[in-house]
């Protein structure tokens, strides 16, 4: 049986979101990606598009510029030099952009609603909570209530990897076929992976622990 | 004794905002408008920053472009007739644009939090409540809790005449010297305020109730 199409996903090209897509592909109608600014976002965005297009999903990227010239973060090419570390150190908070996520769900809930679309799928992990404040469940609750109490077809937020970890996640990937070779992560966005950013340690840690030859190539 | 200034005010250039701008003036240090492709943004945005320049308050206007070219809403360059009617009607409808209230407040945290700023105002108002969802107390309070939860700082957001109408908020004004004049409401977006259509009948009936002389001058 066809599943209906009813949803959208925001991806941004990461493992994460393209498990997601992947992992919700039945559902999908539309991929949402943004470009805010970020010094990965080109890096992202070409993969987001290559597999929105392999799964033959309607792409959107919406230019959010506003942030790259307004807001204050080491993660946009606005900002100062990409840390190196784990992801949980302190010196990672330069990286958190203020308020992504509830601003890239807003967006989404407007387009969703435009579009008659009953689903929104976002893909923060349980890793991510360290630093990002919008990442955490006490984020995820409230948002999901705002957008269905202020949407007017009572749009649903989704964020099903918001209690597993980054290795949970490389495990869903691989027994969906997914190459993670065709995902981006790090942070510095060079021509290939760093390595040693909070992301790509964390990108290494979670192929390790899932027992995953890692297909990445890194400078270091 | 000299209030801190450590707010931001989300203002259109409509009566209400407006208002709420001279009601809260002491604590703000960012007035902050949208360009989101309404038929009536030019008109708003020219007194949204000629109150914020009179008060010496910084004035931002944020594009948000995308919402124009792919948002579906009567209210906007790219959509149909504006509607003539009141402001209850169901046909106005029409002008609804989709999850607009979370989209500027989402994008108001992430500002809110990259200037340091702990405060933020909207001026929704309980006459908005019969057709825009993203006004109600049911949207504002998990948007609010979202916020707050997702913002490094805990950043506030206050709504203080959410459960009060334009009339009460005309009464105010009044009282605070404003010239009611140098507000725009019509959705039109025309030379002067058409007088028919939602907001201008709203705005009509406001000031006749509150006693005051309406100075605006309309086309019928």
């Amino acid at each position: 049986m066809q599943a209906k199409k009813d949803s959208l996903i925001v991806v941004s090209g990461g493992m994460d979101s393209v498990t997601l897509m992947y992992d919700k592909r039945d559902s999908i109608a539309l991929a949402l990606s943004f470009d805010y600014g970020s010094k990965h976002n080109a890096r992202e965005l070409a993969f987001a598009r290559l597999h929105a297009e392999r799964l033959g999903v309607e792409h959107l990227v919406i230019p959010l510029g506003f942030m790259g010239e307004h807001f204050h973060s080491d993660l946009l090419l606005s900002g100062g030099s990409i840390p190196e570390g784990r992801y949980d150190e302190e010196n990672m908070k330069s990286t958190v952009v203020p308020f992504r996520n509830g601003i890239m769900l807003a967006v989404a809930a407007g387009l969703a609603e435009s579009r008659g679309l009953k689903r929104m799928y976002i893909a923060n992990h349980f890793g991510d909570h360290a630093i990002y404040p919008d990442c955490r469940a006490a984020f995820i609750r409230p948002m999901a209530e705002a957008i269905r109490e202020g949407t007017t077809n009572a749009v649903l937020t989704e964020a099903p990897y918001t209690s597993i970890t980054k290795t949970d996640i490389a495990r869903i990937g691989v027994a969906l076929g997914i190459d993670y070779a065709e995902t981006w992560s790090c942070y510095k966005g060079g021509e290939i992976h760093c390595g040693v950013c909070g992301t790509c340690v964390e990108r290494k840690e979670a192929m390790r622990e899932a027992g995953i030859a890692d297909p990445t190539q890194y400078e270091e």
